[in-house]
């Protein structure tokens, strides 16, 4: 077999164990879009799940938990199980609104916490350019209103790429610590992938992999056996054989 | 609160129960692009998993269960845990290879039957236009080089995207019965939400519902508890009050 591209497995090792995903299911509920004629009022209220309001034209304004959060033009707000919000704003304003459930949670009526609690409303915003989320609610229009047998199983898959997009551009600070283990390990798991993808035609001894890492041997040794259960060297040697 | 345009949730309410969703979670093992320079052959093997073989560019040859496939332009196999298959092909033949697992499966080291166990391996095939399943294997090949700590989570969501277009166009009877209760059983919640959000300005009565949805009053009194724990009558009013 002869192969003129390297295969692209930089990820191939996964993490193996408890931790190898994201321990939750991510259910669709339902998705509006809302255009007011006029000036809009909805009064403050909170959600037993998550809703994500996705800004597309200005003016908006609402507020988080008491926190006044003003989007003159577009954004993104994200509301946690529980937070208490209201909504204002008037023609031009268009937003979507995107209801999620996250389960199990701690009760069968209420969402997984994926945040900490005392997160501050302005961090659990984002402010200006939305592009790349546009495009996924389009998707998620367009896959509502399409509304066959393969719809809601679509609509959680999408609805799990938003999350993670969200995830990835949320200030860390805000995710619970227990999921930020889970992404943590994968990052850790990422990085020796991508050094070992880089070192192919090299032997890397453990110091040289924890120079690579910065980190220091005995870290790098407990880390590759709690999240791959075995050592470096025996990883690059799997890692080798595999591709 | 004035709305310009309806609220577009047409799958609002969905079924509730152990039947919400895909009772499995996909996990994303890997992906890999193979352009051989010289002519190609993979001798005959199986997997525990799944893999998609989507062929870009021909001419790819294989055989599956022993039962010799042709894909002289482009499409794609779907590989089931256990089927034998092999590879073959000559320049400028371009494929991609994903492998998933579906968990949980009916061990650790397999992943779970979505489809029949006895399913021809014609209708494992999709030949010619794969335009759509390009786009989404760009995606996963730019988020796999990506590699971040976020990346795995993320190509759970594609390879869930994937999995379900996958199911939409495939032949229906090879999807697993339990499987396919599951999906006829949203196929029936769409169909009659469709028929409540086209018939918001009406009453409409048990007899008119059965007569929309081609069903016995009886049938669609019965598929309504089961699916969603009420009579077609109170499932409108929540419908409209939702609205």
């Amino acid at each position: 077999m002869t192969v003129d591209q390297p295969h692209l497995n930089v990820l191939l090792s996964r993490p193996i164990g408890p931790a190898d995903g994201f321990p939750y299911v991510v259910r669709y509920q339902n998705v509006a879009v809302v255009e007011p004629a006029a000036s809009l009022s909805i009064g403050s209220h909170q959600h037993a799940h998550y809703e994500i309001i996705l800004v597309e034209r200005g003016p908006y304004r609402c507020h988080v938990n008491d926190e006044q959060i003003d989007l003159p033009g577009s954004g993104l707000v994200v509301l946690k199980p529980g937070d208490w919000h209201d909504d204002s704003g008037e023609p031009p304003l268009r937003y979507h609104a995107l209801s999620f459930r996250i389960i199990p949670g701690p009760s069968a009526e209420r969402s997984a916490n994926i945040f900490i609690d005392e997160s501050a409303p302005a961090s659990q915003v984002i402010a200006g350019d939305v592009t790349q989320f546009l495009g996924l609610f389009a998707r998620l229009q367009d896959e509502n209103r399409r509304a066959d047998a393969f719809s809601a199983f679509m609509l959680d898959a999408l609805v799990l790429e938003l999350l993670w997009t969200l995830l990835r551009v949320l200030p860390a600070p805000i995710i619970h610590p227990a999921l930020m283990v889970t992404i943590a390990r994968h990052g850790f798991a990422a990085d020796l992938m991508r050094l070992f993808s880089r070192s192919l035609a090299t032997t890397l001894d453990l110091g040289q992999m924890a120079a690579a890492m910065s980190m220091s041997k005995r870290s790098l040794t407990t880390r590759c056996a709690e999240t791959f259960q075995t050592s470096p060297a025996k990883l690059l040697v799997r890692y080798k054989m595999e591709r």
